[in-house]
């Protein structure tokens, strides 16, 4: 959302004093696998939910560059100013990486803000084995980190970083004067508050400041490498197994292994039919239900576009084990086998 | 801020979708005494800055209702649409209480959104002694509220209440599918987040509930009394001390002492020349860069309007006795004598 204001004030400065309404019809574009604080962002300072285009993707839910140039150009064509691009690294459900570089280069391309939103797959920059789905990150004008996701730092810990030096200031300060003395006794470029849009506020980097002390960069990476080793053996166990099926196939790029559970008696149905799908929607739903009744496991759920409910299996925690893994299948299968 | 989103979503729920070019120019009235979170908050949603009018206050720091009516109407007479006052109670520097009621009146009168912001105010809400300053409240639309502000919460911990019901979900609501699934086995209206604007997040208010299930509403009374006892204490003893000059007279309305010290070698001067305010000027920060250096105690201050740099003493801890203020006093004195 921040990014959004950031990249406001970097084309139309202006609109902090003058409103939105001394700027064209701006307009944003993000897939439509991206998170919803995006389309909340255009809501919430004043772009309207209208103007934020949804990008088309790949099976594996990434962004289809050549789609987002088509849109660029339709919303030219209309009078409206293409303004902002969020490339998303490790999407919510599928855990999906946009290509940046070419998305960097269509934002080049168009003079448009390239935002990287990392909130989930951040941590991936910590792992020399992982960090090239990031490629071409050093481009965008501004990236979004989440620590109190893959991280493992307390709830709450997120991080802005931008590339233009001052445009922070530029495009929030107010000025206040009985915050921001100019005649303190220290040096008071020390006194970055007036940068930030918040006011009175934790001070919440100093958890994951306090982390990376005491893991040290190669203790990240090996919690990030454990995870997604970890959901590489979830899936090489489930992706052959008989009652199972993947939502996108491949190696999943993020820990997110996506999945349909078949219980025995949906297995014989037509799989396009709409009694299979209808019933296969339930199917995740009652298995929570269940995992969640006898206090076992718990693995989430939801649908995606045209895909009835499937199972979203994420490892964040590097204590969890390969056994763990192992119960949490054969739990799914002795609650399912008899719906 | 927050609330200045709802009340657009009140009058141009259209904006939430098309945009802040959906509506006519909308105007936002609050003092000039007010926190600077207002003017910020019209820059980042795109009002602009320009379209926050500032109010004029009489000597202790309180909306000239008179003023706000007449605003009023000079914005209509240009053909924006004023849509939302903010009235504070208890203001940063003076801790003034505008009046509510009769600012009610006129937002009523003019079909506008009355927000209160009672960030720092708001814990004399617990004194039956003192809650009469915000007679009134009851007929806002909205209002904020930070207990960790005079009631000792750790920060932070900030509250809004609205009005409206169902309008925070109207507001906010994005339904993300994979997040607020329909079909979980509990009973979902109990999923209450896709009505607030941030996603993951603190249960901050949690401290707050547990701090009153242990001090009760009598302990916070007792807290605020004694806060406001100690505060009408140290202005009792310096509003007729050589050497002190009160910023505004009588006494304060909430726990803000705001006054000059004025050394020896000040006192001879002519108050109105331009040598006096300039060498006043410097007064308060160094006496509060020896109280750094000394380390014995620390008070803030800064400028305000016309009124050159003077201390804003404050009291939120309950713990404070009447000898740290008698401390405080002779320790102005103590470092601010030879200057």
């Amino acid at each position: 959302m921040y990014s959004v204001m950031i990249a406001r004030y970097k084309y139309f400065p202006e609109v902090k004093t003058k409103g939105m309404s001394a700027a064209p019809r701006l307009v944003l574009f993000t897939s439509e696998h991206s998170h919803y604080s995006i389309k909340k962002a255009g809501a919430a300072l004043g772009f309207g939910s209208e103007n934020v285009v949804l990008l088309s993707t790949d099976e594996r839910g990434r962004v289809i560059p050549a789609d987002l140039e088509a849109k660029i150009l339709d919303v030219k064509q209309k009078g409206y100013h293409p303004l902002f691009v969020n490339a998303t690294a490790g999407s919510t459900v599928y855990g999906a990486f946009d290509p940046i570089n070419e998305i960097a280069d269509i934002c080049e391309k168009y003079d448009m803000w390239l935002h990287v939103d990392g909130a989930w797959g951040g941590g991936l920059l910590m792992s020399r084995k992982h960090r090239h789905k990031f490629s071409g990150v050093e481009r965008a004008n501004s990236v979004t980190w989440n620590p109190h996701k893959m991280m493992g730092v307390p709830l709450q810990c997120s991080a802005i970083l931008v590339r233009e030096k001052g445009i922070l200031a530029g495009c929030n300060s107010m000025c206040a004067g009985y915050l921001f003395q100019p005649d303190k006794q220290y040096d008071v470029s020390y006194d970055t508050g007036d940068k930030a849009i918040q006011c009175g506020r934790h001070v919440d980097i100093f958890k994951f400041w306090l982390m990376w002390k005491a893991k040290g960069t190669i203790g990240f990476e090996q919690h990030i490498d454990k995870c997604l080793d970890l959901s590489q053996y979830l899936y090489d166990k489930i992706r052959n197994r008989q009652g199972y099926e993947m939502v996108f196939q491949g190696v999943p790029q993020h820990t997110n292994v996506c999945f349909w559970y078949i219980p025995p008696s949906l297995r014989g149905l037509e799989h396009n039919s709409e009694e299979y799908r209808e019933k296969l929607h339930k199917v995740a739903p009652k298995i929570k239900a269940m995992m969640m009744e006898s206090g076992t496991t718990m693995v989430g759920y939801q649908p995606q576009g045209q895909k009835v409910n499937f199972f979203r299996m994420v490892v964040s925690n590097p204590a969890a084990l390969q056994s763990d893994i192992d119960f949490l299948i054969d739990e799914i299968e002795r609650l399912g086998h008899d719906l």
